[in-house]
């Protein structure tokens, strides 16, 4: 089947099926149904089967799934068997806590470079990795083959630093700055906008309660 | 209309419609119409009406939607007219990154405490906030009115670490760690997994170079 016609839906219900397999490879479980794994990550066996079914269905009738075979397809299919350069652009507190958390390379994800505009800043050091001035970032993601840009700065400076890194040829923004980003449809964006996901949170607990209150 | 009914997808797009609108007030813009927000936030202007009247509907035919009084139903709706006091589990390099946004202030989310349970980082401070040890959380949480805790504990630790807090009291977890917790029912969970993020990222660069070399 086409990969391209995968839904977002799907694609983003991938990684925590990378991750559940992981786990289960790590303790040593070579084959499970889809009805276990339907236990384990609380969602229906037929979700399961349909989604995995997008990929050319891995499992087998009367088997259920190699553990090790479907994590390492799913790997492939999220492209973590190949390496990807990135860099981080504003070296505040988040900037240089996503630095500093070395799970990413793990993943295939090699923490490169890191900038910000902040004169008293540059030449700090994250990880063993010194925070350059902003000037120097076009000439560095051009030479040092970096896709991925993981965007810490402002949200009033993100639209402009967004602008010159789509100029110097990165491919996708991690973005963090709590703004979307008007980039060209060919540069791939993933938000976390931490403020939306408290805000959803404060919700959560403020329907219930209400709900309480009205008992 | 009762709020108990709207559902998850429409909660999770009104932080959006909350920040787009506290913009549109901050720059003076008194009202705007569904077809005006539609080209803003790049949404139908028929999903905007549908997710507005969701809350009663605050538009008027022929004059569209007051900013001000919408921004203030929304920022109702979410909860954000309360105070939320919360503490920090965790205080490596997120942990302290989160400490020291104080954005989260401005919605009346307050950074009241931090815990870790490494020796060496208790007794640091984070904007003006001593790192207290593990021992103390639970009469902390109780003595404070703590409601929510933002879970910035390594992956291995969650689990146990999530189950003391719900013994403690706490209603809300905001959970940062790279796993599913198992809580009940009535504490609401938000989890932010920025490894699931980053590989959906990749799958997408992935995806677009399959596509590119195929041309």
């Amino acid at each position: 089947m086409d990969e391209k016609e995968i839904s977002q839906a799907v694609i983003g219900r991938l990684p925590r099926y990378f991750r559940y397999l992981g786990e289960l490879k790590d303790e040593g479980v070579e084959r499970i149904s889809s009805q276990e794994l339907s236990v384990l990550m609380k969602v229906t066996a037929s979700q399961i089967r349909q989604d995995l079914n997008n990929f050319g269905g891995f499992g087998q009738q009367g088997y259920g799934y190699n553990v090790e075979h479907l994590y390492n397809e799913i790997g492939r299919i999220l492209g973590l068997d190949r390496q990807h350069n990135f860099i981080i652009v504003g070296a505040g507190n988040l900037g240089r806590a996503l630095g500093n958390y070395i799970n990413f390379e793990k993943r295939g994800f090699i923490f490169s470079g890191i900038f910000d505009q902040n004169p008293s800043i540059v030449g700090m050091e994250v990880r063993g990795v010194r925070v350059m001035a902003m000037e120097e970032i076009e000439r560095f993601i051009r030479e040092n083959n970096i896709g991925i840009a993981v965007l810490t700065v402002p949200k009033s400076a993100a639209p402009v630093v967004a602008e010159r890194l789509v100029q110097a040829g990165i491919r996708a923004i991690w973005n963090f700055a709590h703004v979307d980003l008007n980039v060209p449809a060919q540069i791939q964006v993933e938000n976390v906008h931490l403020s939306d996901s408290l805000m959803k949170l404060s919700y959560n607990i403020n329907r219930y309660m209400k709900e309480q209150e009205m008992l």
